[in-house]
């Protein structure tokens, strides 16, 4: 699977650009498609045993995590943890790097801080912000 | 359901407080609690014609919008656009408003932002945001 280069786009993984494409949400009406596209990051995003996959392999040392670090904490079988770990993959929210017996994973920061940015309402919109 | 006071909050609508609970994901594990939450929250989201709604309803003239302003731009019936936007209004994402015939719906930007800043990688913790 190839590395991450948001910047210089040939990345053809599903949902890799997903949230990159987007202004603020709350600033323009999002077109069908960035809606899609940003939806289905969503999807991966909304599940309990995910979310917590995403913040244990962030938060773990080195910013890294194998499948075997990852199953005691959620309490799931491996099966189910690998499952969960390709979907967020899938999603590019994860990426994957195969050394030796274990796959390690990786949180892809640009694309969790793409779709913050998107939900993120602009400064001064509201009375809320104003405060 | 219980109410969520996970703040000093006296909001009681349902998911109001869904993600202001929770430090950035990246930082340190969530719990399974705020996973959960966080999660439904997500649910609500991980739909294009719910985040086309909450795109529509923000960048609104006067940041609100009517039903009757979202049907034609969605292309959607206004029973199925009522049906997204109380998801939206029971996950603390929108109010509702009820004026003469037509209830009025605003963008809660505080919860879009407690979504958003549960996602945001903390600065400096990734190769990716150092450069």
């Amino acid at each position: 699977m190839a590395t991450l280069t948001l910047t210089t786009r040939d990345d053809t993984r599903p949902g890799a650009d997903s949230a990159a494409c987007c202004a603020p949400l709350a600033r323009e009406p999002l077109t069908a498609e960035a809606a899609t596209t940003l939806a289905r990051t969503m999807k991966a995003l909304a599940d309990p045993a995910r979310l917590r996959l995403l913040s244990l392999v962030a938060s773990h040392e080195g910013g890294e995590a194998c499948v075997c670090d990852l199953t005691e904490p959620l309490g799931l079988s491996q099966p189910t943890v690998s499952h969960h770990l390709k979907v967020l993959v899938d999603a590019g929210l994860l990426t994957r790097e195969k050394r030796g017996v274990w796959a390690y994973y990786t949180l892809v920061t640009e694309a969790m801080n793409a779709v913050a940015a998107v939900l993120t309402a602009p400064s001064g919109r509201t009375s809320a912000s104003t405060y």
